[in-house]
This record gives C-alpha cells, structure tokens and sequence, in this order.
C-alpha cells in the first residue's frame, strides 16, 4: 500500500478537459492527481527550415512551468537567460513522443506547436505533457480536417506516457513527487495505443537496475497506458 | 449598449477563486470575463540589494502570458532572449500598485513575489492582475500572521484596479479585446477601498482627451473600483 | 520657495539645441535645468512587419542613459544583457507619446527612430526627451518634405511633457531629482499644443492621492506644457 | 554484413588515449571509429549550492561539438546565445550517468566537471562521451587519492555506453552516422561493469518498436558494454 | 595637401573640456575635429576578483557610440545581446593604455571605469578615447588626493593616442573618418609623454607595409603626440 | 639561455599536421610546442550582407579555447552568455591577418570561416591560429580550385604569424605561457612570406618600450617568420 493509498500499479485520478481555453486549435487541462498541466496545440501555415519544401509538416512541442508549479519558486528562465535544461529535454522528449504518432505527409506543409504548461506539478509532468499534448494535437487536426484544409487526420495512432520506478525495492506506477524524488530507478514509458514502444528512458537514481526490473516496469507502464489510453479516446470524443 | 450587451458602465463578471494552486502562499485565479489570471504570492525571506539592512520588506511582481493566452501564438520572452517590453511595462505597474498600500516596516526583511500568469487574455490582463494580485498578496501576509511571524498584517488598505475607455466617442468601462483594440482613450486605474488614486495611466491611441473626458472615464473607475473592492472582501473571507 | 529658488509652478530653465549632432536627419539637444538629453531623429526606408503593405509609416523611440549620466554609476544594459525595465517603460512612453502626433499616411512606408540619449539626469529625463524627441522628429520630416520625399510634414500638432508631483503635500512643477526621490506623488503629464492629453502617468510614490489633487496637478502641467510648446516652435523655426 | 563490413553486433575500433591534454587532472581522447571525443576531468574545490554544506561532492558534465566536428558547419552555441538543445539533453545523460557510479560522500565537498568536446563525428558521440569521460573521471579522482586529499576513490564501479539500433528491421550494435541518420530504433544504453542498467533511452524514429526488440537490443548492448569494460580497464591501469 | 586642407603631418583641431557632465569624478569632452567622445571617469570603492585582497587598484574602460554617431543608424548593443566585437576590441585597447601609465599600489584596492562614450564619430575616436580618457582618470585620480584618500596621484606619466596611416602611398596623420575608409594601413600609436610606446596595432587593409613605412608613420605619430601631451597639460591644469 | 632551453631567437618546434579532421575542406592541427589548435576551413556558398551582390567573397575567423585547454578551467562563452572579449579581439586578428592575402574578387561570392579551437594552451595560440589558419584556408581554397569552382588559387601570398617579446630586458621569440605571463613587453608580428607586415600589435605590460626596442623585435619576428613560412610551403604541399 502506498502512502497515498494507491496500489503499486495504480496510477492516481487522470481528468482530462478538452476546450480549457477558447483561442488555441486544440485545448486540454490533464491532471495526473495534483499535477496540472495546460496543453494547447497551435497550427502555424509554417515550418523550420529543415523541412521546408518538402511538402511535409512538423510537429513541436514546448515546455514550461509556472514559477510556482512548485514547492518553492523557480526564477523564470528569462530572468537567467536560459531554458532550464530539464526543460529543454523534457520538451524534445513531448515532440519526438508526438512526431512518432504522426503521418507529416498527411499534414501538409504546416507545423502543430503543443505548449504544455505546468501550472500545478505534483510529479510526472511530462507524461501527463504527452498524454494531454497527443489529445490536443488531436483535435487540433481534426478541426483542420473539419475545415476541409486536410483530407484525413494525420494522427496515426494514439500516444500517451506514464512513469514507473522502484522506490523501496518494489516496482510502482505513476509517481506523485514524494515517490519520485526518493525513488532509486525513475522509467518513463511512452507508448501506442497498441502496446509498442515511442520512446523510453530509464534511469537509475540511486542504484542500477537489471534487466528484470526493466521487465516489470514495463509491464506496469502497459496496464497504466492501457488505461489512459481509454481516457484519452473518451475525452477526444466529447472534444470534437 | 455594448456588442456584448453591457451598459457603458458595466464591469464584466468577475470571479475571484482563492487556493486556485496549491503550493503558493496565496493564490488566486482571477476572471475578468474571458481573462484569466493566475495570481501566485510567494513568501522569500531575504530582500532584493536596495531593502538590505533597512528592516524593511519589498514587494514585486512579474507577469507573463501563456503563448497561446492570446488569438495568435505569441513566442515565449526566451525564444528571444528578451522580456516583451509590455510584459515589463505592465509587471512594473503590478509591483507598484501592490507596493503602494503595503507597510513595508510592518512586512520586516522579506520579499513578496505575486506572480501574475494569463492563462486567457480577453482585454484587461493588467487590471485583473492587479485585482487578483491584491487578494493573493493578502492571503500570503495573512499566513505569516497566522503563523506568527509578523504580528499584523502589512496590507494598509485594498487596492483594485480597472480600464476605462473612450470607443466611438462613449467612455465605457472595462473593455474586452474587441473594444480595447478599437479604443480612442484608454486608460487603467488603479484605486484604494477608499477611493484615492494609486496611479493612472491613461493613453489617447487614436486621439487625445480632454480633462473632461480624463473626469467622465475617472467617475466610471470609481464606480468599478468600489464593486471591485466588495468581491475582493469576499474572496478574502472566504480563502482565510 | 523650493530648494533651488523656484515658485511651485515654475520649470526649470530650458533649452534646445537643434543640429547638434551632424548625422542624423534630426538632432536636438535638450536642457531641462541640469539634465541632459541628446534626441537623434533617424529616417529609416523600411518598417516593421506589422506595418508593412499598409501604406503607412511608423515612429519609434529608443532611450537610454551614459552609465555616469547619474550621480552613482548604472551598469551599461549590455552588461546586464537586459535592457534596464524603467528604460523599456520610458521608451514605450516617448514612442507613443511621438505616434501620438503623426499621421502615419502622410509619412508612407518608412519608420522614424528617435533616440534620446541622457547624458546627465537630474529629474525629468523622460519629459525632456518627449520634448526634445518632438522636436528632433519634426526637423527629420521637414527634411523629407525639402527633399520632396513626402508632400506634407505628417506631423499633426505638437506635443510636449512635463512632470508635476506633490512634495511635501504641495504641487510642485518640472520636479529635479532631488524633488523627484522625495515626491509624495509624481505625473508626467503629455500634452498637444491645444492643451488636450495624449498620456498622463500618475504615481503615488509615498501615499495615494483624490481626484482634486489629480486636477491641481494637470493645471499646472498645462501651464508649463504651453511655455514648453513655445520654445519647441522656435527651436523648429531656427532648425530648419 | 553492414556497409562497413562490420557484423550485426560488432562496435567500431576503440582508442582510449589517456593524458591526452597535459592540464586536466583526467585527460582521454576517445576514438569509436571515426568519431573523437576529448574528454576532460577538472577538479574544483567547490560544489554547487544544492549540495554545499552536505560535505558531499558533485559531478557533472559539459558536452560540445566543433563547428566543423559534422559535415557541414554548426554555428557555436555562443553566436545563437543559446546552447543546443541537444547538447543541454546529452550532457544531463552523461552527468547522471557518471554521478550514478560515484560515491559522494568519499568525493568529499568537491566537483568534477567532465568536459566532453567532440572533434569529430560520426555516430555515438554520446555514448563515446560517456565512456571516455568515465576514465578522466576515474584518473582524476585518482590523483586526489595520490595526492592523499582524499582516502578512497570514490568510483563504485565501471559504467560505459553504446548506441544499439533497428535498422533495416535489424538490431545493430554501434550505429554509425549512416546509419545512426537511417535507423528505426536508436536505444542508448549505459552500463556497469556488472551488467546492470544505468540509463537506456529507447527512441522510436521510423517507427515504434516491440519488448522483444527491446530485448534484442539489450542483448547487443550487454555483450558491447563487456567490450568496452575491458578497455576502460586496460586504460585506466596506463593511465594511471 | 589633404581634401580639408590638412598638411600629411597635421592633427586636426583639438578640443578637451573638463569638467562636462557633473557627476563624474572626472569628465572630459574630448573633439579631434568631428569626433567627439564623453569621457567619465568614476571611482568604485571595489576591485574585480583577480585583484582582490592584492592591496592593488584597477583601471579599466567602456567603450560605445550612441546609435547615430555615425553616417547610418547602427543598433544598440542590447538590440543584439552581443557587445559589439569592435567595440570589444577598442575598450580593451583603451583599458591597456590607461593601465599602463598607473601605478596601482599607490591607487590602493579600488577600481577606476573610464566610460568613452562616442556622441559623434568621424574617424579616430579611439585614439581620442584615449587620449581624453587619460584627461578624466587623471582628474578623478587627483580627487582621491586633494580628498586625501590617497597620498599621491597614481598616473605615472601622460599618454596619449594617435591614428597614422598611408593613404594614397603618403604617409598621413590623424585620418578622418573618408581617409581612413579608403587608407591602404592603418596605425594607432599610444605613446606616453616622454616619446616612448605603450601600445602599437598597425593593420594593412589594402595592402601590407614594410618596416620602413612603419617608421614614418612612427615619426609622425611622435609629432602628434607631442602635441597632444601638450594639450593635455593644458586641460588639467584648467580642470583641476 | 631560457629556462626551456631555447635561445633567444629560437622558435618552439613547429607541426603541422594537414588532414587532421575529416569534414572540414581544409584541416590542420598546429603545434607550437605545447600550444596545439585545430584549425579548420569551411567554405560557405554565401557570403555576409556587407558583402552582397559584389561578386567578392569572405574571409572570416573564429577563435575559441577548450575549458580545460589551460591550467585552470573556463567557463564557456555560452555559460556567461558573452564572448570573451579576448576571443573577441583574437578573432578579428586572425580575420583580418587571412583577409589581408586573400584576393576576394577571384574567391568569388562566397565565404571561407576559418575556425581555430585551442585545445591546449601554452602561449602564442593566436600567433598560431593565424600560421595554421592560413595552410587550411589553403587547402580549402585549392579544393575549390580542384573541384573547378574557382579558376585560381585566391591567395596571393603566405602570411603567418609569431610573438616576440621583451622578457628580463632581454628581446626573445615565440613566448610560451611562462614567459609571457612575465614578459615586459609583448608583440605580435603577422609577415607575409616576402617580409611585409600585415599587422602588428604590440603591447608594453609591465613598461613602455623605444623604438630602439621595436626594431630588435621586429629582426627577430623576421626571422621566424622566414621559418614558419618554410614549414606552411611544406605542409601546403603534403596536404594537397
């Protein structure tokens, strides 16, 4: 039993509401319990450079948190000069997560920006960002299908992240901020609707792992994005 | 009457939520309409160089917007490198506001940081940071009595603050986008409970005013500024 | 009587210079008593992206002080990397206050910078460089006008600023930095030579202040803004 | 057989060149085929804030590449005023990776900094970072025991790393740059000398990818990892 | 004879006037014909950290023109976050030379910024930077002394600064701002009062220049300088 | 005799290594002594805007030090967000010095960026960074001629680079770190391979120096040039 009284496989209340502000294409508040991330997907009839011309889109994605997302305040990133770092890597991981899911063929020469915004964290923030940054990407195009401006959808399949660790030697899903920050392996698993793997990335905080910890993580990580991935086609149907 | 159906000098519905986050000291989201602000008041106990050494507290604030707060993406200020020149306008009048009806002898050596993110920008961002900023700094005081760290409580008197307007010739107040955007005067007052003037800055974009029309946009203020004032009241009673 | 001699309502002696710098289109030194400021007007044949295809032109200021214009020396900004707040709010002032008076269509397609640079501050920088700013702007128009670049001088009336304040619980007019750093409450107060506003600021540094001071305040503002208009017609007349 | 005639889980020639830089505490020069990685390990007798006073010692990572270490020019992080994304992700993997294998209390209230610059590239410069930085970890912490500032080094055992990959629908062992640009599947995996797990990133590029891939994969790196073991070895004790 | 009537060997006219902003310790305008550069020495009761606690002083200097003192409008350096690299270089010229006419024990563990602020540029404004620059630390040195914070004035000897150069295969003195965009070589001489150097950079722009041409534009420079040392006296003893 | 055996006139040993990166059209690894850079020329089919539509092409350097490339550890640039002003001033050095023998016209419009990373330091790594930015500028340019982009070779003539100095009031050649640091008088001398000066750049540290002196320093930077100028014909044709 876990302090919070969560089961080791148990992942906390997930809420996930679609049209949470009124400008942007696609909009979503995801809570992972007391984590509370804003994600809302921009379209642009632009893209970088590298893809230019090529009659492909792109999809990126940006990361940040309110200065008191936390326990004690973080200086903004303007006021050093600097995107902090965790952040520079949390949001390459949301964009590769949601690139993967995503035909850029079918998009079209037009980029898909995802800002996922802290506001309240409480651990596990970057796959709460990917979890609710896919479902407002989804929407973000259908509305372009529903414009007529693509012909079909260009999301592939859905996405969505959970993490999982050991923390007193036992494997556990989903990390509220005091497990995650005494927890000894710390595994973020990004995965398909249909159980394969986009990204993960595993990291040994207080000691190594072997491979058979590797497996029982991941067979947490399948049964929680069972889940949410059920969570996410409810919240996309009522979005739309 | 007004595109929206108010009367000229109608305030639009304003809701106050306090405990809006649950890490800061106080914490607030305001609405202004369709603007929302998250008000953060963050507790420090050390002083910015100029305060050091006097006994005395310092109060400030910063403000920012989510990029997609707004009808069109914004970049965020460390794309550039550099503050939006509005945003360190406006945070300069929040901070200086706040600031005024603070006893900073009372506060002893320690900061305030209000924190003032637009979630959804709708006209009247500056104003409703204001407005919300007053109640979370007060709540943040609030708890540092409470917790006997300062034996009273260092807000002298209630500070609020709305936009009045000159649109096609008519004063009007508290203008949504649509109006701002088409303005001919605009100006933002910020007021005591007891109706004096904390500043006034008023701005003729298309044109310029007269003192007759600086009065008539002033009366409308007081009127705002005093129902302003009671939600205030409530929210605070309500968030103790 | 204050400190230097002066009735309340009395500027300081003041100053302008035109042609001081032999580069730009227009160039001003102007002296409010000690302070200082070099106003730069620069005719640039391009516009910003917001401005462009429209037609019409557009004024913009830049201000900024020597690190020793003041009695302790400021690091440069560039130091700092940030663009000091107080000079990004000053700017975005004189900006506006110089649009204020322009008919952008008159200008066509291109962009006027006015630099003012303070060279020795002792209060009042910012109305000084509203005021000489003018001055610099009209002379670099009527240089396009001569040279039959554009047909009218799009400049539409002339405006001037001054800054009052309460000292002492008296309105005081033209306040020098050491009036300033002890004023109860300060006004810049920017005004067409018709005696209309096109901005006022007002603060309450030390206490707030009623509707009745606000009007003392702008009375003696109009008087020193229609001697300041008078000086700014014939620096004009001599300059050009 | 691969392009370069290697087989499926064979990794590139690897040079470990130690004192390879005469100022460094620990200096390498690593070669996995064609990509070169200087690494060097400085000593501070300072540790960051978060750990001062703890009498623990930190260790952390910087990571850069040449402008020209690629085939076409990268223009420095200083001329962008940003650091590359990149780097900012790579450099936090190799600094836990290296604080993963180190025991802090017997480092004492200290810091090494391990700076990573790539010369030349071509595929795995960061597992190549992570490998050759743990050997200047280790000789410069080395030199502390020589030199009796501390007692014991404080490396609790070895830890390398190598990129293993889905190409072709083939699991491949230390991409190069050709392939490294054409794989499905890139997982970096970092080691100990035992055979557990450090970190692995997993990355989807192509495509999504299966736990049996997954296994497959980690089969390749465990038996690549031995290799390097002993290679670290045989370094360290010239070295030395 | 030169296109303004300049012999090869002669300097234009210059001006030094002491005394010109009223807050510096020491401040100086300094003309060589159009160029004319604000020099403000200011005295900071701090050294930087490689002087610390070495009982020894420190000079050194800033070096920046306002935006429009030159032909076209050049950006501010905080536009661009980067200080300008000429700019870089001219400050650190500047620096160097200040330096090595100070003894810094006798100015004791305090720093000396010698602010070169360029209102007006038409060639030589680093030699004029210097050479008025030397003006101001000598005065803001002599204000330590009369206030009996130090005992003896730490400037050695005068110094002094000019640009020699071959245009059109003459040797030329003092080059404006047309002359020296179309010069062949380009010669900056600092030398002290008694004829000897402290700082040589020659530059071949168009073509190289072989030892006896460096020594004519030597002899000229010693003639110039003799004449500026002169004018230097001259300006102290009025400005002390 | 010096402390490392040298005689007064004599240079450290010389390598250059051509070939020594892959990527670069032209790569060089020089030595002098201890001090080792790599140098590496990109050729760029554009050209900067100051340079546009002339149909001449570009020469320009970088200069950068590896943080541990001396005997205490640098920050990088990009951890203070500002060049060192020092890399600033080298680095215009080292651009001016190839641009002085390059012949732009038959470059034709486009740029060559000689990049020269320090990667161990022991005095004279500007000196250096121009004697082996110069043999890959070279190799570069003949690579284009190779290729048939350009007809001819647009360098006209070798140019390289050594520091003499005054050291114990004795003149001595090629100072390394030690000597430098506590050298009396330090120049660097840029000679082309018939004897003329590109640039000359000397600096009295600790005195001032005669024109007596000069002379003698320049005999010996003659000298040595003579015999780097041997060494760059001899790796210029190894490299080809």
């Amino acid at each position: 039993m876990r302090f919070d009284g969560r089961k080791n496989d148990e992942m906390r209340k997930v809420n996930i509401t679609t049209g949470y502000i009124k400008h942007p294409e696609g909009s979503v508040l995801i809570e992972f319990g007391d984590t509370k991330v804003i994600c809302n997907a921009t379209v642009e009839e632009k893209v970088p450079p590298h893809v230019k011309d090529t009659g492909k889109g792109w999809v990126t994605a940006e990361y940040s948190m309110l200065p008191r997302a936390t326990g004690t305040r973080n200086q903004r990133d303007i006021s050093k000069l600097k995107i902090s770092p965790r952040s520079a890597e949390i949001q390459r991981l949301v964009g590769r997560s949601l690139r993967g899911v995503c035909d850029m063929e079918k998009l079209g020469e037009r980029s898909i920006i995802v800002d996922c915004d802290v506001i309240q964290a409480d651990g596990g923030t970057r796959t709460a960002s990917i979890t609710g940054g896919y479902v407002a990407l989804y929407l973000a195009c259908q509305k372009l299908v529903d414009a007529k401006i693509i012909k079909e959808n260009p999301v592939k399949c859905g996405v969505c992240a959970v993490s999982v660790g050991i923390y007193n030697d036992e494997v556990i899903t989903d990390l509220c901020y005091v497990e995650d920050s005494n927890a000894q392996v710390d595994l973020n698993a990004v995965m398909t609707e249909d159980g394969n793997f986009v990204e993960i990335q595993g990291t040994g905080e207080g000691r190594t792992f072997s491979e058979e910890e590797l497996l029982k993580m991941l067979s947490n990580a399948k049964k929680a994005c069972g889940e949410l991935t059920m969570l996410q086609k409810e919240a996309i149907s009522k979005g739309i």
